[in-house]
């Protein structure tokens, strides 16, 4: 039996204290010691989210949470700006089309990225556009936007500013205040190390104010039954009771590492998988890359099923394909959370193997190489290992510095 | 630190195998391994609900698939039969009401029984009802309702039964196919001995024609998308992956003991159950309790929350109270799924012991007596120990009986 390593953009692999979380037996959630658990989360997840706006906590997968960002602020007629690249930003727009949404698009193609200015125009052109609905990082294409250019061009505006940030919030830099992001949507299962059945909304008192102006299309995700649970704090609903004591682990390990390093970390090891796959020859999918994973073509003559198959197969390594018209033809690689770098030199030495075994020409190791120079050169090491002293005792810094 | 016995009519304790399976590292969703157990949850699930319908797995708590049930069944402007006595079928009407849907209402006093006769007294005179929306067990009160009698009136009408098995289903009888349930909704934490987090819903061949033909209100709920990923199995968005494999491990146990027999066991517990609180001279909330809980009235003059608050910290034993107008009022504890005879007689024992703490006069030892005596005429304790012999070895078969 091959050791299982999952290195998919979602899900992620959990931290070994939140496993055991999980293992543990139920307990009731209208308790103080439930709340107290909420209250830990609700306060990490802002930590993680860098928000000082109410964090909302769903028991769904990441798509309702994008339900709720919809139905809760765009009224039945309603316009909505969405801002479209991608088989995940594709689904704003058909939520907002079954909700009897006015959808207006701004659609690049698939693996670019989208133009501040592009929406400043549309938005000056649109001025009753209620929300603008973007995406962080698409994981369908391995492309990070620039939501931070993005929000200087909507703040100015009455729209508000809606991110899916669901698959590397945690893992790729987001700045929900700074940024101006009015809802913020994740999920539980890629940046935050946890399993997959939470997701969240960070919402700001101008998507409250909305909110509460509106008839919403709602009622499991009426936002507003959520924020009157925050007084507990609550849910209005049954939690899902082990996946919030597994998550209050993961976001522990947030705290401790710091957020800051984090970014760094991660953009640290995509600048090595990239170097290593360019290094293989292979061509990456997108020129905007996300921190959080990497996309690359399977290269031609190469057949992107058997490739999976085989790293999985022989070595337990668990990529992801493509969706939609990008299926059998791109290989996705997370490097978010617990992925760390010998993770990805040893996805890089797999892919070589398989590589050659399917018969396309690489010269073993080159890939490695190219990512370990890259890993070499980072700045964040050292603190990295400061912050491991720092845990065994100070005795031993000395020695390793 | 007092032992912790959950008896609370949901979430409830999750047996030790499912726990254990929690705490295995996440595995990706997308193969063929977790496809299998998707197949074998869904047959487990078709088995605990008697039916040949097909089932639906939803990430989300329980009222994520009543609103499913709504949604997809009643367009904006139809009409919809709800039967209403009780916190949980209010929920109906809300729903309803959110979704533009126009709700008559049939309502009886918080306690009692819906009348068949009523409802196809009420049925004839609203032809165009599409759904009538039912709850099985009452957990806010603890009445369990004849939908057997309902199904009867409901049958030959145009109209759909809809059945809320939330809190029962798994315990108290319920033969969704034979009674004529077109959609039954469940959720994982209450009599299918789950963590909180899936709901689920079987959904009959008439039920489908109805949801394929209407203008749905729905996306993360829309139940096409998970009809048509049925056909893998899998589901449309990304899965509680862990609550899917713990809840596999939980329906291996129905198949065990078999579904006949643990409605019986119920039956027996909830017999025993009502036997000790009225020996102890407490009044149970209706003359029409259901199998998966018994709720009684706090006795006058004791305070209701320092009641339950004692059970806790004295003996680690956590009921429920009451909802609503119920509120201080009375208290509610579950049998069912994990809770057995022992657990019951010591929660009866923790009652009585602090009822007397109080200073209410109870005669130590009653309530634990008559129960025992109910439960020393158990028909099927023979069986059950049958069933333990069959396990261990069919040589001790004989020294037992």
């Amino acid at each position: 039996m091959p050791k299982r390593r999952l290195m998919t953009p979602g899900p992620t692999q959990v931290p070994e204290q939140a496993l055991l979380s999980l293992a543990r037996q139920i307990t009731h959630h209208r308790t103080d010691e439930f709340r107290s658990l909420v209250a830990e989360v609700l306060d990490g997840l802002k930590y993680v989210f860098q928000t000082e706006n109410d964090v909302v906590v769903l028991a769904s997968s990441g798509t309702g949470a994008m339900e709720a960002a919809v139905v809760n602020v765009v009224p039945r007629g309603g316009k909505a700006l969405v801002l479209e690249s991608g088989k995940f930003a594709e689904r704003w727009r058909k939520i907002g089309e079954a909700f009897g949404v006015e959808v207006i698009r701004y659609e690049v193609p698939w693996g670019e990225r989208f133009e501040a200015a592009e929406v400043a125009r549309l938005l000056h052109l649109h001025a009753d556009v209620v929300a603008v609905y973007a995406t962080l990082s698409e994981t369908s294409t391995g492309v990070g936007h620039d939501i931070e250019a993005i929000g200087r061009v909507v703040a100015p505006t009455k729209s508000l500013l809606v991110v899916d940030g669901i698959s590397s919030v945690g893992a790729m830099e987001c700045r929900t205040d700074t940024w101006g992001i009015d809802l913020l949507v994740v999920g539980g299962q890629k940046g935050l190390m946890s399993p997959p059945g939470l997701a969240f909304l960070a919402v700001s008192p101008a998507a409250w104010r909305q909110i509460e102006s509106i008839d919403r299309q709602a009622f499991y995700f009426d936002l507003v039954a959520y924020r009157k649970a925050l007084a507990a704090p609550d849910t209005p609903y049954t939690p899902a009771i082990p996946l919030i004591a597994a998550l209050a682990e993961s976001l522990r390990l947030f705290r401790l590492e710091g957020i800051d390093r984090i970014w760094e970390r991660t953009r640290g090891l995509a600048r090595a998988t990239r170097a290593g796959l360019s290094a293989m020859g292979l061509n990456l999918t997108s020129a905007f890359p996300a921190d959080s994973l990497t996309a690359a073509y399977v290269p031609d003559g190469t057949d992107g099923k058997r490739l999976l198959d085989r790293l999985e197969a022989r070595f337990g390594v668990k990529l992801a394909g493509g969706q939609g018209p990008l299926k059998g033809k791109i290989f996705r690689i997370a490097h978010m959370g617990m992925i760390d770098e010998l993770d990805i030199l040893s996805a890089l030495a797999a892919l070589e193997l398989v590589l050659v075994e399917l018969g396309h020409p690489v010269a073993l190791g080159c890939g490695v190489a190219a990512a370990s120079r890259v890993l070499a050169e980072r700045a964040d090491v050292a603190h990295q290992q400061k912050t491991v002293c720092g845990a065994t005792g100070a005795a031993f810094q000395e020695n390793v510095f």
